[in-house]
């Protein structure tokens, strides 16, 4: 019991729980930094590898460790027949985030683990960045019934995720883009599924329940699945024309408008800004979709009425559209979204362990103060 | 981004992070209360079921309620044979807290869930207090390569789960004081484990995601598995006359005695004083053990060196050798563990709901404020 008093914030909302040297975002500005590099050069010049490096081991990496690196995911994206079997066993209806955390948590049991040992931590983080993809697909496939695919090793992090998914080798513009939403979500400071990773991690957990935690959290819909909702209004919307007087309607209500504003951002989400140019060229190049047309006309209208009030498009606005439009089924943006930030969630649980204290608060105690067991024939 | 400026409180230690009616401890006085009732009066006059309710719902249960929980939870244990292909997958090699924290995962998939559902959440509560014991004792049947037990509902709780392990039904009295440390383990307060329940809980995720949660960050050295190091002690002490000496080096090397002392507690630990009792009694009736007589030795040598300071055994101390006499393999501890504190993540999980607030708290950006982008060429 510790004598000094802290102030009670609910949802711990302001209140520092880490010092933290892996992204930084000035919400004022809507500027996001991973490891002090701005995502926008990230977005432009790099690939997801390169950027998942970059934030698990702080810097850029050279030639020869960018090369390595690149080698080992390509050859650790193969899950085990015992992998499959698991999944196999899995009823097709439950929501793919629990089998992706139930395999997660399973595959760990197959590996060494020694978080005292640097190369076993490395190893550890290479397996869970390039084995989450195969397993969202596999577990995929075998929901519909069929067989899970082999990973390409000829093909990137993105393009390789695509193929298991459908089958197809994916157009390479789609694939870039793609490659650019896994950079895009690969980090966003402390959220509460990067929290509850490093609150796992904190007890020195294996790492691969440190993700699987971190998986569990992000399943919850006040956290992953704004895309997926994003997707279900525009479908609700269902037309251009309808666009206009289904979000005027929204605002008079002071209903929620899914995908618009951000917590962090008082102008819009760097994030947006980048996907928004995607899609525009995405859309432009292979023709528009109606869902597409529906969003412009959203965020046109969103702009026109609350665009003055810094109420802009976020991520999960453009994420949805993008990843409909490659054929990703919205039950799995989710499994998506794990399958880039599980390179953030890598990071901060090396920085948890290289200077850990257990993550431990206390709590105020609102209860009976004093009550006597009373013998059932006593009750009332 | 809130202004308001708050302490960087390393670990988050003394910060309140809930208002919580669940359970208190005063450490000064050595007492543990659930919903204001003294554990010592609950271990003494109450059972683990009637607890679990307890705890869970924050009343002693009438006579109607606890016959419905106790008949559900008896007929809640079986799990689909789904669940033993799924950990007959996992490698016997693997820790089997690994295959709980997956198993709980996916078990989850074969429910219907919904967390505004009342009558859903009960039933959620209940198939997960019932079926961790037979998860963890199918999956330890299985690394051995012995066919699982099919629950016994004619048996109680404890009585069941350790029937299950060993395929015999245990001797009445040492059911009931693996009964008893079922009680004094379901629940205390927030530590790091019930922590991670409310974080994953928090974004409104389903119960056996955030249950799932809990078991990784229990499955951490420096959480769960303290008496695991306990009965390591033990085993290297080897003898009567070794304790002293053993004890008094540790001492004059300040190095840390496992099963001794704890955060919270400046007196004995509630919970140790019942064990030694019931220890006492135990061993008393069925002979004593090398391993118990060696553990009263290094308890009398602690006393008389350090117990001036308020250094005594802790609750770890005592449960490690109740479970080893018992016949429970030492990496069960933790796993059974888990088995008791499942009654309290459960009511911690809907204890945050019912008030709920996403625990997201921030982060002090120690890192590098401002990088371009080299190309690789111009990297050294």
């Amino acid at each position: 019991m510790t004598t000094t008093q802290h102030e009670y914030v609910p949802g711990l909302a302001g209140v520092p729980a880490a010092k933290s040297a892996i992204s930084n975002l000035d919400g004022q500005q809507g500027i996001l930094k991973y490891r002090g590099y701005d995502i926008r050069e990230l977005a432009e010049k790099s690939n997801f590898s390169e950027t998942a490096w970059l934030v698990i081991e702080g810097n850029l990496p050279t030639k020869a460790e960018l090369d390595d690196f690149d080698y080992d995911l390509r050859h650790r994206r193969q899950i085990t027949f015992r992998i499959r079997d698991i999944l196999k066993s899995l009823p097709a209806t439950g929501h793919p985030m629990e089998a992706l955390q139930a395999g997660v948590a399973a595959f760990g049991m197959f590996y060494p683990k020694n978080i005292r040992d640097p190369r076993l931590n490395y190893e550890s983080g290479v397996r869970l960045v390039a084995k989450l993809p195969t397993i969202v697909a596999a577990n995929h496939r075998l929901r519909n019934g069929d067989d899970p695919l082999t990973p390409r090793d000829d093909l990137d992090h993105a393009a390789n995720f695509l193929y298991m998914l459908t089958g197809e080798e994916p157009d390479p513009f789609a694939a870039k883009i793609f490659d650019v939403c896994l950079i895009l979500h690969a980090e966003h400071t402390i959220n509460a599924s990067t929290f509850s990773a490093m609150v796992t991690a904190s007890t020195l957990a294996d790492p691969y329940t440190v993700i699987s935690s971190a998986i569990g959290t992000l399943s919850g819909p006040l956290h992953g699945g704004a895309n997926e909702r994003v997707l279900e209004m525009l479908k609700e919307i269902g037309s251009v024309e309808n666009a206009r007087p289904y979000i005027e309607e929204k605002i008079r209500n002071k209903e929620v408008i899914m995908g618009m504003g951000h917590r962090e951002y008082k102008t819009m989400d760097p994030r947006a800004i980048i996907l928004k140019g995607l899609c525009q060229q995405l859309f432009g190049e292979s023709g528009s979709t109606p869902l597409y047309d529906i969003a412009e006309e959203v965020e046109k209208v969103m702009a026109e009425k609350v665009g003055a009030k810094g109420v802009w498009p976020n991520v999960d606005f453009y994420s949805g559209i993008v990843y409909d439009k490659m054929g990703i089924p919205v039950d799995l943006f989710t499994p998506v979204f794990a399958v880039a930030r599980v390179a953030g969630w890598v990071a901060h649980w090396r920085e948890q362990i290289a200077d850990n204290r257990i993550l431990r608060p206390t709590q105020i105690y609102v209860g009976e103060a004093d009550r006597r067991y009373v013998p059932m024939e006593e009750r009332g």
